[in-house]
């Protein structure tokens, strides 16, 4: 990364700027273009929109998620190379780490180092991005307070879900099992993380800037995360707080650009944690060669 | 995993039938309950849909990924811990492996052991899915012919979206930066990997099973997948092959339940290899702590 240092902030600034340009050009040709041949395609999961939401108008998306990178400079590219029994026990070796992950949502109070905290959210922020935009923000919250606001608002939709959306048969069978609108890795995880997506940003000169795949983009992110947590002796339950976004957004300060993709509570798995006896497909399941 | 082998094959079909009965009941009451208070909402992106579609009606999501897990047996959970000094440690070694990572789109020929690809495949399989539905086909393509056809399939569509989607000026600016929708690296790389989400399954009784956030579960299986190609030493670029999913998906005969989400050409860089010099935003930019 030595070499990337003459790009000085202001070269790349400019940068920006005849990309803003390019871009501003191209897309007034391609709105007259094409306008009347696509049909409408949201961007956007409905779900996760709220009242604030300021649509961007449809655009096409880069096939290669390097398109914009291709205004910087160019470099020869090395990357690390392992024998081939190497490749195979280092393969092995991760699979069988991450094979151990499970989904655990009874965790317990103790601390987790912050600087371990920062570490997988660096690595999360290696992911590719639709065009390199990175349209991710995670929202760390540590605060007992900020934590049990999260708490009352998530319980309190997922209540409406449970007396709202499901049967009584699949209620009373689901209390047999434990499960219910409580969530109190809420209050007791050190860590929440919050990941949300930002469904746009901004050029230099204020107009907006389309953040090609970014549901997509901040997904394989949050799957870099995962593994990250794992590798690091980390549990979590991945959940998609349904209907909870907007508020959850507005609570944590967060811009009407951004929005709640995925809550992450991270800790250390309870003392009488459990998990449910699952098993997972075999690779014959999962793969086809051709 | 010991503790699961009394799950008998038998045991889990009746389990399965079970859950099957519930969420038909429990499915029945939702669609009275509340088929007037949500708006439509698409779980499919529009760009990935073709003609032989079969929508699933809109159902809502479970919030936490676990819900149908819950109808299997517990068992006591307790994952790796590594001391405080360890998990800094280990969790700084995997950001530095990760940040070298790097979308290669200049690919050799050279043949790459198949374990490595089995095992970077099971690796991508525990990545967690909405309900465990785990919906996702991994399609390994190493049939020089078909990986002809893969590419002139792409280049055909690419060369369509340059040429009348991209303004003169654009296409002119790119020219100078040796892009085009030649992509090479679909005839070179020893593997092709399609990843294809299942946007719906099948009960045990033949009904359509919803696969709830099919894609962001695909997405954060790939986050997984790209994390143990860099871990074995294997380059790629993620890229999403635009208007290209329903020929591909005849082509590589996936069912109709099956759409593309992306495509990852798999292999070493080539010796001329270069990368764009991009950075990466830094940790401040990209995380809020409160």
């Amino acid at each position: 990364m030595a070499l990337f240092s003459s790009l000085t902030p202001v070269f790349i600034a400019i940068i920006c700027v005849l990309i803003g340009v390019i871009m501003k050009k191209s897309g007034e040709k391609e709105k007259r273009d094409t306008k009347s041949k696509h049909p409408s395609r949201l961007w956007v999961d409905e779900d996760l929109k709220d009242g604030t939401d300021h649509p961007l108008e449809e655009e096409e998306g880069e096939e290669e998620w390097q398109g914009l990178e291709e205004n910087v400079a160019h470099v020869l590219f090395t990357g690390e190379r392992y024998s081939e029994a190497e490749m195979i026990e280092r393969s092995q070796t991760f699979y069988e780490l991450l094979n151990k992950r499970r989904s655990v949502r009874f965790l317990s109070d103790e601390p987790v180092p912050r600087e371990v905290i920062d570490n997988v959210i660096r690595t999360a922020g290696t992911s590719p991005s639709g065009a390199h935009t990175e349209p991710w923000t995670f929202v760390v919250v540590q605060d007992p307070y900020l934590k049990h606001k999260i708490r009352e608002i998530v319980e309190e939709e997922e209540e409406i879900n449970y007396k709202k959306r499901m049967g009584d048969r699949w209620v009373n069978d689901l209390k047999r099992l434990r499960t219910n609108w409580i969530k109190e890795y809420l209050d007791t995880a050190p860590y929440l993380i919050l990941i949300f997506k930002q469904v746009y940003g901004r050029l230099p000169n204020g107009k907006k800037k389309t953040h090609y795949y970014n549901e997509i983009s901040v997904s394989i992110a949050c799957g870099i995360l995962l593994a990250a947590l794992q590798n690091a002796g980390l549990y979590t339950v991945t959940s998609t707080p349904l209907n909870c976004g907007p508020q959850l957004r507005v609570l944590l300060q967060r811009p009407a650009n951004e929005k709640l993709l995925l809550l992450l509570p991270v800790g250390y798995p309870r003392k009488d944690a459990t998990v449910p006896a699952l098993t997972r497909k075999p690779l014959e399941d999962i793969m086809v060669v051709m």
